[in-house]
């Protein structure tokens, strides 16, 4: 009977809206409010409009086509949110760079994604001349700092008064708005393809979890060639909100912003809000207008959220998991969850439940759902999952078998459906046959009190397969033995699963470009120590 | 360069979820929570879920597949909620029927949409019974009340009772998820696909402006066989919120169930709005719980307004305009706007401004957009958009070509970017070659102290081409002259849009099955009447 019918138009009419579709609605309805501050500028929606369609018209005038790739390397300025907004408009990509990159990353991303324009600020002025021959395709230069711009390069004001104010292409649904390469924890970093609706439904998922409004004022803390700080931005868009920013992390200057500009929402990582919560201490501050800090990139621990609530005592916390590749948030943990209670901050270590436009499984390694409590990679589809990976069909098709996106993370889901992030897939330890996740070991060393900061990785290893081999930075003054070590471990988790092996540096564990450790480049090294002593040249 | 990349993956993995999605997530996170209340009976998460996966096995053991219509003909009920989510969740269609159309259009609307079963209540049992010869196709008529069930049909309870719990078949995104025959005030009605992200589409620009949340019990009182009571069923689940039903509005009974279930929000259109008012005039009522009523179907007048605000003084009103096809809503009217301010109402017959995730344009006869302050036809697009009309491929390629919905309404943007509709397309009157839309002739009229309603519809005329021709329905010992009428209306409107004849009557316009005034049927009287005072058989 019934299951066929005319067959489903083009979506075309129902795709989701472009990004740029609410700046001419709020430039319309409230010209005058402020859509941007950062320092002593201030744009209104009509001011911002108008430079974005300028600056598009300048972009087109350079030749950029719809699909075009435009780079961005520069620390938070409102000057890098017109950069992305005009890049929009004109219908191009844009491809915001990490700047904390080595030239050699650098140089490898801007070959691989083919810019036509590339933005870049003072700071990372030095670094874009010296990688721009990476990209035969770049045919301008445009400098976002207020100053005078190097030689070779445009000025973003006059490269702005030279062109003329283009209608929007109207891009939107489908589409691809952002290529951000994904700082990845292991192997060579992918770009991710995030069209503008995948961009909405975050907005989407945000709105219905955190309700800021068109009076939250939200204040830009992380640097923006991170999928959440540029996702945060565009929501900020959506909700008609004013945005302030800030070049970079500074507990002062975060603190001086928030009473100036009576910021209302801020999204931070757990090691700015550590530092924040200290600095408060030290500092009155008048944080008055704050009703939502979001944090996410890693769990937290409950000493620091007791601290977090005592310091904002009038602040809703929000903890997000996700990745760049789902725009980035799958699920969230609620302001409920980080107040004292009759079961305590039980729900702490874990990361929610799904927004609400994600759909989250925990998938066995046949993608066949596994039931609450059992451990599996975490699935999660939406219409927040990325396009896919530039240039890499292979690896696209990977990642989205079977209608999810393959996170790599390992977790389960409680019998209440709250998700819990166990390790990544790549980090699991097989020793002596037996599954061991590094976090769950580090968690268990972390809490001895000579250990400033840890990792675990796996090892290969005659006898065991792999061995669980610990990384560990003392407190000062302290060095914990392997014993040590060993025996405090034992009371917390099984016996397979305390380090064999023991390493203590007295430097930071290297950090990947989005603060995360990089255990690849820890287990190489602990593979070339142990390499070394085996064939005598005697590192260790 | 880069405007090629790789091709995009199927778009599964980042579609909308289906809207049976967040009912797993409940029943895990909130079992015991009240899902539904209607009289006596009140259904827990957990309950719900239950009773629906029995259906859903009760549907698929009748052989229902995927894509299957299953038609309703009901009075609103928590039985008709979960046939409604029992339908989906075995991957069928649910198509609610007018129950107060005549048998002739229910028939008619049977066999085009060839259901396999078809649920009913009491009040309807005796036309499902004429009526179920129409569709060979049905299977299985389901009785929806409490008492016994006529002969060669199924009782709800004893349908379940038999059967066996089922998973989820899992529609979502694209996939129909109702076939909704719209009423239309024109022509023959049209059978409206809208699927799972439609729906999930309008929940969330519902969110975005009137922010109810789990605690925000709703009311529904406007009939489910609409698509706007359907689609607030649907985001009150998605936002975990309890639903109340009753089974026809009555002012006494609304007041009731609004004190005794703590309502928070419900949806009215503003006749009942009227009769509230009035009650609550003659009757104390409990409504501090209610914080938000949502109004549409028809824009509303100052007094009106003044009075509700009066009457429910703590109470955010919200007006939509939108249409079947577009699941419904395509702007709004916050709050603001409801409130007497330095403009006065001003805003009041605006239709407000386009919902988050809908775009509104409006067109020229070749859908290039037209500025501000003109008038052309009203085009939405985004992720609301129907999927199509049932079995009508051409009118389906015709309302959505250019990739916007052809909303048939006549409207403008002033320069603020609020819509403001005119007229229906259809119902403009071309008299001595000027264009006259009917709403403001009429709007004119109603003015008039002596006339309760009226309607204004255009009648072919030897000399004028069309004349505009008033139906007024006078108040009780008032007989307003055609004279007295016009003198009236000239101090309103230009000249050449007064009314050029006039027919009085006692009895109420006739209406659609959604309370819109059937100007077809006014005009083909007006024109019958003509020709026969014309040929002499003396109507008139």
């Amino acid at each position: 009977m019934t299951a066929g019918g005319p067959a489903a138009l083009p979506l075309q009419a129902r795709s989701f809206p472009g990004l740029t579709t609410p700046l001419a609605r709020l430039a319309a309805r409230c010209g005058d409010g402020v859509a941007a501050i950062d320092g002593a500028r201030r744009l209104t929606w009509s001011q911002l409009l108008a430079r974005i369609e300028a600056l598009a018209g300048a972009l087109q005038a350079d030749g950029l086509v719809p699909g075009d790739h435009v780079a961005l390397l520069s620390r938070n300025s409102a000057r890098m949110m017109e950069a992305i907004y005009g890049t929009l408009w004109a219908g191009g990509v844009a491809c915001p760079l990490n700047t904390r990159l080595a030239e050699g990353d650098l140089r490898a991303q801007l070959a691989e994604a083919e810019p036509v324009i590339l933005f870049f600020d003072d700071a990372a002025a030095e670094t874009a001349l010296a990688i721009r021959d990476a990209a035969p395709s770049l045919r301008q230069l445009v400098h976002l700092s207020d100053g005078p711009h190097p030689a070779g390069t445009q000025g973003h004001d006059t490269y702005l008064a030279r062109s003329v104010r283009v209608p929007d292409v109207g891009r939107r649904g489908d589409d691809t708005a952002m290529l951000i390469y994904s700082g990845g924890t292991t192997g060579r970093s992918k770009g991710v393809m995030l069209s503008h609706g995948n961009f909405w439904a975050n907005a989407m998922n945000v709105q219905f979890a955190l309700r800021p409004d068109a009076t939250s004022t939200y204040l830009q803390v992380s640097p923006m060639f991170h999928v959440s700080a540029v996702a945060r931005m565009f929501a900020s868009v959506i909700n008609g909100a004013a945005q302030v920013f800030i070049p970079q992390f500074r507990p002062d200057l975060v603190l001086s912003e928030i009473a100036r500009n009576r910021v209302a929402v801020t999204t931070l990582v757990p090691t700015m809000l550590r530092t924040l919560v200290e600095h408060l201490r030290r500092q009155e501050s008048d944080i008055g207008s704050l009703r939502i800090i979001s944090y996410g990139a890693s769990p937290i621990d409950e000493t620091l959220v007791r601290r977090m609530v005592e310091a904002f005592p009038k602040v809703d916390f929000w903890q997000a998991y996700g990745m760049t590749e789902l725009s980035p948030t799958a699920t969230q943990l609620g302001p409920e969850w980080h107040r004292p209670g009759p079961g305590g901050m039980a729900r702490l270590r874990s990361a929610g439940l799904p927004a609400t436009l994600a759909e989250v499984m925990i998938g066995d390694p046949g993608d066949s759902p596994m039931p609450a409590g059992e451990t599996g990679e975490v699935l999660v589809r939406g219409p927040m999952v990325m396009k896919g990976y530039w240039k890499n069909p292979r690896l696209t098709a990977e990642a989205l078998r079977n209608g999810w996106m393959h996170t790599g993370d390992l977790g389960y889901r409680d019998a209440e459906g709250f998700l819990y992030i166990v390790d990544r897939k790549d980090d699991m330890i097989i020793s002596g046959g037996e599954n061991i996740h590094s976090l769950e070991v580090e968690n268990a060393i972390a809490a001895h009190p000579a250990v400033a900061q840890c990792a675990v990785v796996g090892v290969s290893d005659p006898h065991w397969g792999q061995r669980v081999h610990a990384v560990v930075v003392p407190r000062p003054g302290q060095a914990p033995s392997l014993e040590e070590l060993q025996a405090h471990c034992r009371t917390l988790i099984a016996g397979f699963k305390v380090p064999r092996s023991l390493e203590l540096r007295d430097d930071a564990l290297p950090l990947s470009g989005i603060n995360k450790v990089l255990k690849t480049e820890l287990r190489r090294q602990a593979e070339a120590r142990q390499a070394g002593a085996v064939d005598g040249t005697g590192a260790e």
